[in-house]
């Protein structure tokens, strides 16, 4: 390695790209010798020059490898070294590894924590900790175990899946862009950090009396784990918005879809080349439908526009790539409609150019194992009813409740929202006990009632009693709206106009049949947080943090015979900080922030990509996702049906 | 990138690892002051040196990040300008690609070679070449497509999985030291090169009357593909020996297989950290069981020992660890009985140290879906019967063949071998028309019967036609059985000898009855090639090459009005050259070369990945295994179940 360095310092000028040129120069020596000839200094010079350039080549390619390595190695020595979430003793004996006991509701084993002998001594004050479970294993739960000290509590994850995914680019690694295994990183990894136990399994019910949560492990066992501290993080799944035959379209929320998908497209590919499929089928098989214009179905549909433009064609019969069509279904009017309007028109005019068959303003009826069918109202408002044939229809319109959430929200008399668990302002569901049980993620919202609080805002604000809301009372109410919703912060911004906008009679006062329409308004116009990785993320981040004072001063507290201390006590209402859309339309990128659109080609896409770059887990996804993305570049996408 | 470079060639220092160091001086700064003051210079130039580490970490780390960069974009720039093995013009619409007309036994479509009308022109030289179909995607088809060169023939590759695979790390993959996908290369890419064809199917019959070969493409429709020449290279399935149960057992062939494995040992480890398992189950659960001790068997052994020491004790309950076992059931005397004792003997000391519990001259009785039970004797000859619990069995005990090697095999009644398709010296399927179809790989065995040739030989031989031997006639047979053998070459060395020996009557003649037993004698010492990627790979360049100048020689003949020329008038028999045995058993290596034996750590395991490296299919698997093995030295294995 030293040697390695020495060269690498005794020759600079072999990392001049002119030896690149030098490699063009070759050719030009044997075939227009003439040229040459006339323009440079006779034979031997001419031979002395090549044999420059060819030393010129071999020390720039031998000091290359050189440089790779060394750099490569030194880079990797100090991730060798750095890198160290790890048990680096072993994982202790799971406290919950041991034979438990049965209870609950369904006489089922109880995971208690019982640890074993010869490490009682070392867990001792493991076991004493509040026990955390976290249900989920993706973005929020991902924000939890960030923020999070370890020893704070003694943690457990349950998660169907052994890892967490990067999810922004499961459209991408759904048509082999980059692959499945640069979006995943090992939940038992992140969670080693923290000393904390995984347990691949389900949620499947839940006993708030008895705080025990109802798992069902990989292996088909229930057993109950008990918990002092629960996160409901499960996320959600598609919302079927009542359409028959969905069980024949696919989904795009993890690996297992996106590998899915790919397995189809490119067995899609295969059946189209066969001497046997006729030109009707092939069209069929080669057609691709998407069910929603969010960012996932646009995103999808560009990279499989992407993939056959630039990797079917090479190495597939033309004839595959003239039958394809690629077809966008969405119900509203334009792509993207919850971003700027600009980037909305800027992704349809880049579908156009490119061949993708728009069409808004659709509602879907059915979809067949071979077929979509959709409704659409031409412009002088006639209704039609067309059907695509198809081998692949994927499903993207919005989410619903998946089984837990679902039993969750049953559950508690006072949850009635359809598509999530109403959360409040600090994450608690609601109608649990407080305190015990968070939901964040996908299958959350928070609540967005004003009126519910009515008679609890006036009465807070009321300081004369009079029944009344003056103007200083008014003022107090605000605040206070804003310290329970922070997301109604922006509604409530001109105090004084919205006061003298509903004060009908002109008395500077508000009666409670003033006020009630006041409030309305601004509840209809506070909408519930987008079902995005990045509010899941921050919401993970916020429960953490929350959770992380909790355990430091209810310990502060026991000690010292102190109130112990809730939520309200060591954090404010969550409060959700946008950071702007960003989608990837087929080696374009769109960014939109508070108003502002960027969108464009290159530039934009390598912006997009550093975005991402930067959002990942660790170092570890990081350089795989480079790695893919530069093998990409020089050898196309992967075409192997894996 | 220029100033880049500007910035690499100004600061050569930064190059020094001696940066390094700093990161970990720092903390010692920070945290013993008072040591550092009484051996450093005052405070001012403390806090100067402190600044220039810091200067010359940024630097390192920035400079070493934009030489990564230049160096890389470098070398890839080079590969994106020479790697060409594309169809540049898209693939030309394939003649199998139009409505085939119907025929043959079954009356199925026949996808005879047929161009659309706007491509006849260019297409007309290729529509007139002889067809030449592959079956099979492994290591022979790959030999063929490397040795023929384009436009030879109209070439069309039938396989069911549309990739080849680079079989002998699947037990390295099967682990997740290396991905999946760094061991696979697109069919369609390998062919593209040939301007050839790629059906994904399988062949299912075969038509020799007619030259077609019946197959099943993917979406389960049956059709004739007509052919010239046929070579079938379908590999084998692993032999049962007649054992009941091995549905429950795992093979470890294809990628799938490997896929499946993988799963399997994550899943165990995680269904034994679950609370419900018992003791008992979560030593099933961890108890691993190779049924075979050849290369597969050991390697894969010594891959999941060395998965569990490495990777599954970071991140895993210790209780884990501790329970697993690793069983090794091995029918003779010894693992690694076909390389020299030297390394099997090695092995055998390698996997008692690391605790795999070797049961030889063992025989699988039955595997049920939670246990393996075999037969043993003790070394008083008294049998027993012992049965391991375990949820991981796989068998990897010889070869049998697959359903279309039994096809062909059934259609000719002179095949009567069990395990393979016999083929003559020049690898033509015996009993076939022929020059008209050949078998290669692990599908098909070289006949070593001389016996069957007595009266042939003798008739050549027998120049004065005595009916006797003398010993010039029988160096002429020698040579005879040579050319026609060239694996019974090393056991005709001795002319002189084996004549004597054999001259029972010592008249310096062999008659017939004295001839008889010699010739018995040399055939049974003739033994059968391995089955090995080594063995195929030679054959299917041999067969390449043959049929390369078969092409060229026909060609001219047809244009002179010649006689065709036939296998026997462009190439030798096929002659194996055996280039050593290697295996690769947990961080250590063994070579084994014609008696030469080498095996060891470190140094070995690094020959040991170079010679793997270079017998990659292409560049950019060979890429992607480089960084497989760094990303597994830096982060440990890939845990996640994908």
């Amino acid at each position: 390695m030293l040697s390695a360095l020495r060269l690498a310092r005794a020759r600079p000028f072999c990392f001049r790209p002119a030896s690149l040129h030098s490699r063009h120069r070759f050719p030009r020596f044997s075939t227009s010798d003439a040229t040459v000839a006339q323009a440079g200094p006779p034979g031997p010079t001419r031979l002395d020059r090549a044999k420059r350039y060819a030393r010129y080549a071999g020390l720039f390619t031998l000091s290359s490898a050189l440089g790779v390595f060394v750099i490569g190695a030194g880079i990797f020595i100090h991730d060798v070294f750095t890198y160290s979430d790890k048990h680096i003793d072993g994982v202790p004996i799971s406290p919950l590894g041991v034979q438990p006991g049965r209870g609950g509701p369904k006489n089922l084993p109880i995971a208690r924590v019982r640890v074993e002998d010869e490490e009682i001594e070392q867990n001792a004050r493991l076991a004493e900790k509040p026990r955390l479970v976290i249900v989920g294993g993706g973005w929020g739960a991902m924000g939890i175990l960030k923020t999070l000290a370890p020893g704070d509590y003694h943690v457990t994850l349950v998660s169907p899946e052994t890892y967490t995914t990067f999810t922004p680019l499961l459209p991408s690694a759904a048509v082999g862009t980059v692959q499945l295994r640069s979006l995943i990183e090992p939940l038992r990894k992140m969670i080693a950090r923290l000393h904390g136990h995984y347990l691949e399994g389900k949620a499947v019910d839940l006993v708030m009396s008895e705080r025990l949560v109802e798992i069902e492990g990989i292996g088909g066992d229930h057993f109950y784990i008990p918990y002092d501290k629960l996160v409901i993080a499960v996320g959600a799944t598609s919302s079927t918005h009542g359409v028959p035959g969905l069980e024949n379209c696919f989904q795009l929320k993890t690996i297992e879809d996106a590998k899915n998908i790919r397995r189809r497209i490119l067995d899609n590919f295969e059946r189209a080349s066969l001497p046997t499929t006729t030109r009707e089928e092939r069209k069929r098989l080669l057609s691709f439908v998407i069910c929603g214009g969010g960012p996932t179905g646009v995103e999808t549909a560009a990279e499989i526009e992407e993939l056959c433009r630039e990797d079917i064609i090479r190495y597939f019969p033309k004839i595959c790539r003239e039958d394809v069509s690629i077809h966008v279904v969405q119900s509203r009017e334009h792509i993207l409609n919850t971003y700027s309007e600009a980037i909305s028109e800027y992704a349809e005019k880049k579908f156009q150019r490119d061949g993708i068959d728009l069409i808004t303003g659709a509602r879907v009826e059915a979809v067949t194992d071979d077929s979509v069918t959709y409704i659409i109202k031409d412009p002088e408002g006639k209704v039609d009813t067309r059907t695509i044939p198809t081998n692949f229809v994927l499903w993207s319109t919005g989410i619903a409740m998946n089984p837990f959430a679902q039993r969750v929200s049953d559950l508690l008399p006072n949850q009635v929202h359809k598509r999530a668990i109403v959360v409040d302002a600090h994450l608690r569901v609601k109608g649990a006990p407080l305190g015990e049980v968070y939901a964040i993620g996908d299958c959350s919202t928070i609540e967005t009632s004003l009126v519910e609080h009515f008679m609890e805002l006036v009465n807070e604000a009321d300081k004369n009693k009079d029944g009344k809301i003056d103007f200083e009372e008014w003022k107090f109410m605000v605040e206070n709206i804003k310290a329970r919703m922070p997301m109604s912060e922006i509604h409530l911004q001109e105090v004084r106009e919205l006061f003298e906008a509903y004060d009908k009679d002109r008395d500077n006062i508000l009666s409670l049949n003033e006020l009630l329409p006041l409030l309305q308004s601004i509840e209809q116009r506070l909408t519930a947080l987008p079902a995005t990785a990045q509010v899941a993320s921050q919401e993970g981040k916020y429960v953490g943090r929350k959770l992380h004072r909790l355990a430091r001063q209810t310990h502060a507290a026991q000690v010292n015979g102190l109130r112990l201390p809730r939520d309200e006590d060591v954090s404010r209402p969550f409060k959700y900080f946008h950071l702007g859309n960003l989608a990837y339309i087929g080696n374009a990128a769109v960014f939109d922030y508070h108003g502002y659109s960027l969108m464009g080609g290159l530039a934009a896409m390598y912006a997009w990509r550093s975005i991402y770059w930067n959002e990942q887990v660790s170092t570890r996804t990081r350089g795989l996702l480079m790695i893919d993305w530069i093998i990409r570049g020089v050898w196309g996408r992967d075409l192997s049906r894996l």
